[in-house]
């Protein structure tokens, strides 16, 4: 499919724009841009500008607060629960983010769990804000329910992503940054615009059988855990995801499991829910907390270069280390610009008309 | 294979008594017991009294020290840093776990990083020690190089386990504990027992050429990280594994990656290890640091709820919450005895007869 490549320069202003068009602050608008832009520099498309009209979408649905009072609601020394008040998550996660590293600094680790929030972005962007500070940064969240359990039809979870970002010394940063699926709807999209069938383990259909089919989401199909099927342990899988609901929406008081509101628009919000907005959660432990910064890093570099210089399998050339990829797409874009598609870039063209900025 | 059923208390008196021989007090013994017994109890029987004679044959290599003197080596309001002297992890991991809930009861949240330690048992031991103080438990513990990672011929990590408990109100609580790999070593010798063939994405050979050879650790072949194969996402397996080496052994000063120490007496120490015995990451959350805790307790009771009722794939009976296989082992082995297959009867008889204790 055509793509055409933008500058970060121009997305970034076109994206502030917009966010400032819906009533957000010029603060808030500068950091949802940011937060919203990592995930196309870092090569998770799915999650970056492609997704602006759907958080406009939100706003006018009215389930998206552009001006939002964010608050912490409850604290202690080491942790806090913030009311995101129904805000852009990319906003709501930094704030609460930043409140972890606050506590951090005073009693070594901080740790916040977000009620009342809207998606956020990608949660590297998040887990990495500790990385400036010799801290180790932590991000979940949860999200839509597009997962079945390990046996079950119904779809229970969202792709409840992890990050874990850690500083190093001479090299950079180690940032595991990962959906608790299979693969996450972003990797289904690449194969439907191809027409291609998934590996087995991503997918189910409605009645819960394994199926091929890129399509089948939209038939009531499901996503399912990392591991595929029971025997490849999709349990554990299942199980992690289940841990993100729970220190995101168990702990701050939103909405979890199936009752998490979902992102596109025009899907009816849940009945019955039991909180309030999606949840995040957000942790920052100081390296030096444990043990000098410096040893930590010149360990980490250890780390690094060892699994750097693993053999590998025939047909491959290297061994990665978590973050590469992403950084490597991050020079590269910086440098050449964010490749979009035919389809983001008319949308992000009405959304120009629609509120008259150029683009 | 033939088993013979044993019941806990015999086990118990047999397994202290044989700590308390090599040199254990009898508050270490009886700590080591518990922590061992709990995992023939909850089913996984690769790491329970199966592994006793292991220890002792650590103990003979001089690699177990039985009388340490474990010790907070640093510490900040919300963190330490555990010198487990070389101890037994499972005597060096509740001490630590002791002081993570001692800190979570202070500041909201206690996160110990362990090194110098061994093996531990069960991560989901840990675990659950904070369950019964209103606190969701944390346990991780790097282990033996097995597991190559994604493109990797080499063995670099452990199957490195990750545990989380969460306290329940009606329900019984929620326990993930689950190693990073698709399958973990007991699950192959399963396998070997039955003369069969793993799944695909379980194993690898000495080239880094996908195989079903239950015996290949054996031959120089590694376990493969949850997910089994990039296509099916053994990218985030290994990421997981990774993230638990950092926790466990870079913020404490232990040996990690391919340097942690093998748990087999007879396979050689690494060289030029950078670190001291193995590491573990223990740590706590008062769930009241977040919200009440009958409130949280409730909404886990929900959640779980949820899950058990969720519509079941055809062929299944159930949707299982994490933790529930393991309890209804305990149940089951509580009332009827614990099964023990003949070359482990076997091995226990030569360690009584060799200290002289009855079995």
């Amino acid at each position: 499919m055509a793509s055409t490549n933008y500058t970060y320069d121009q997305l970034y202003t076109f994206s502030e724009n917009i966010f400032k068009s819906i009533g957000c602050s010029a603060e808030h608008a500068a950091t949802a841009t940011k937060t919203l832009l990592s995930a196309d520099l870092r090569g998770i498309d799915s999650h970056g500008i492609a997704r602006l009209s759907g958080y406009v979408r939100l706003w006018e649905a009215k389930r998206v607060n552009a001006t939002p009072d964010i608050k912490v609601i409850h604290e202690t020394p080491s942790t806090a629960v913030v009311d995101g008040d129904s805000g852009l998550g990319l906003v709501v996660a930094p704030f609460a983010m930043k409140i972890a590293i606050e506590k951090a600094k005073q009693v070594g680790t901080g740790w916040v769990s977000v009620q009342h929030s809207n998606h956020f972005g990608i949660a590297g962007y998040h887990a990495m804000m500790a990385l400036e500070h010799d801290m180790i940064g932590v991000a979940m969240t949860n999200a839509s329910p597009l997962v079945a359990p390990t046996f079950s039809i119904d779809k229970m979870l969202g792709t409840n992503p992890i990050c874990v970002a850690a500083p190093a010394g001479k090299e950079p940063a180690f940032v595991a940054d990962l959906a608790t699926t299979t693969a996450a709807n972003g990797k289904l999209e690449i194969l439907q615009r191809k027409n291609a069938d998934t590996p087995d383990g991503w997918v189910q259909d409605e009645a819960g059988n394994p199926t091929n089919d890129a399509n089948i989401l939209k038939k009531g199909g499901a996503l399912l855990p990392l591991g595929g099927d029971r025997e490849h342990g999709s349990h554990k899988g299942y199980a992690l995801g289940a841990v993100v609901d729970i220190f995101s929406a168990l702990l701050s008081g939103a909405n979890y499991a199936p009752w998490v509101p979902p992102f596109p628009a025009y899907v009816p919000m849940p009945v019955q829910q039991p909180g309030k907005g999606i949840g995040h959660f957000l942790g920052a432990m100081r390296v030096d907390a444990f043990r000098p910064a410096d040893e930590f890093k010149a360990a980490m570099d250890h780390w690094i270069q060892g699994f750097r210089s693993a053999r590998t399998v025939p047909g491959e050339e290297k061994v990665l280390v978590p973050g590469d990829p992403e950084r490597e797409y991050e020079a590269e874009r910086m440098a050449n610009g964010i490749p979009l598609l035919e389809p983001v870039v008319k949308d992000l063209q009405q959304l120009a008309q629609r509120f008259s900025i150029p683009f």
